[in-house]
């Protein structure tokens, strides 16, 4: 049985420090712990409730062990970050990266702070084979509960995610995403291996950041508004990147 | 002065059913409520907050009239349907569409239920001078307030947005997103406009619509990953669609 002190435990998985403190993560939901699992991450323990189970018979008897047990709604409602949570909890280690591997592709976020969009970065990415991620300082935590239910399982397949800067980024063609830039089609990589800087929800690439990069690219507008989400934007340019650019270079 | 009576009305146009039989929705955030205010909206009142109005000072004095004022912080809170309140908010009439003009491109939504999925969409599709969305009944409320919060103004500038019928769209060609479907790169536009069908977050697009398809379209995994959001995913293909299949048919 979970005890009480258990379950505090869990809840104050929440927060940031407390993750930090005990290299823990909340993972929730079918697909994502499902990902988890597949990806044999260090998971420490798994929680469901008597609705999920019988929706779900199936994965639950393959994953029941001493470690992984049934709670009641109400515990689950008091131990999960999710509004509306899906009725299936994992307790999972973070994980522990060595040195960022500087011959890989790389996607750069300047300050993202919007925790769907950084999950939503992460599983995007991934769908296009980036699995190196550097963040500035001020960028959400990517083991917010929130940027893991948006990533759908991401974070288990990737080989980098941290704090770096612009510039560990030598002999890499530096492309930032800005609505000031060249159009997307006239991108030019000029070295064998590319970083893409996104930048903020609210005020784009920081300004500090620009003399660094070799070419500013943008998507064309062909209607109105103001921008793209950070997220769609990312995926369009990688999507030109990876399967257009590199095709036909 | 705002009335408790108002407050009441305003807090309770988070509903749908108040908003439908009022006409009314809720627009909130600086950007929002200036997309309205461009497009001559037909906004009943805007309130703000002192703290808001004190860094937005400018703009404040362009709203101030007999039916813009200033409220409370804890008012503010009390009738804003955000957890984070921008301190900007604006009772807009919603409004009326006239018949969904069929010599347009189209974005079909199918049981698009993720309130922030829609406003993405809609923001995206803004961007690519798609102004008309049909919906299949079951989609999520696009007047629902963090519908509109994600979609930065978007309601503002489209033609037409309503339920529709899969079977509206003769001579049309009428593509389907799905991860099973032929790359985009083989899409084929075989008459003067089209309609582009996105399905729910969790099923995709339902099966009883896919007869009705002219192509099923697919955007190339290159990494790993179930699936891409949908806002995502409906992003590169309409990319697609408008800046490069028409360029070079």
């Amino acid at each position: 049985m979970v005890s009480q002190n258990q379950m505090k435990r869990i809840r104050s998985l929440s927060q940031k420090k407390i993750r930090e403190v005990h290299e823990l993560f909340i993972v929730e939901g079918l697909r994502s712990v499902s990902e988890a699992l597949n990806a044999k991450a260090p998971i420490k323990s798994i929680l469901w409730t008597k609705e999920f189970s019988q929706k779900n018979a199936h994965f639950i008897k393959t994953i029941s062990t001493d470690q992984n047990e049934a709670i009641s709604t109400t515990e689950m409602k008091h131990i999960s970050p999710a509004s509306t949570p899906p009725g299936l909890l994992a307790v999972c280690k973070i994980p522990t990266f060595k040195t960022p591997k500087m011959n890989r592709n790389f996607i750069f976020l300047d300050h993202v702070s919007d925790p769907g969009n950084m999950g939503t970065i992460l599983r995007t990415a991934l769908w296009f084979g980036i699995q190196n991620i550097a963040l500035s300082e001020g960028c959400i935590d990517p083991f917010n509960p929130k940027v893991v239910r948006g990533a759908m399982g991401a974070h288990f397949h990737l080989s980098w995610i941290g704090t770096m800067h612009i510039n560990d980024f030598k002999d890499y063609t530096i492309l930032g995403a800005d609505h000031q830039g060249d159009s997307i089609q006239s991108v030019k990589i000029i070295s064998n291996k590319w970083v893409l800087v996104m930048g903020s929800e609210a005020h784009g690439i920081n300004e500090n950041l620009k003399p660094s990069m070799n070419q500013l690219v943008a998507i064309p507008k062909i209607g109105s508004g103001d921008s793209l989400n950070v997220g769609v934007a990312m995926g369009i340019l990688l999507h030109h990147l990876t399967a257009e650019a590199l095709v036909s270079p």
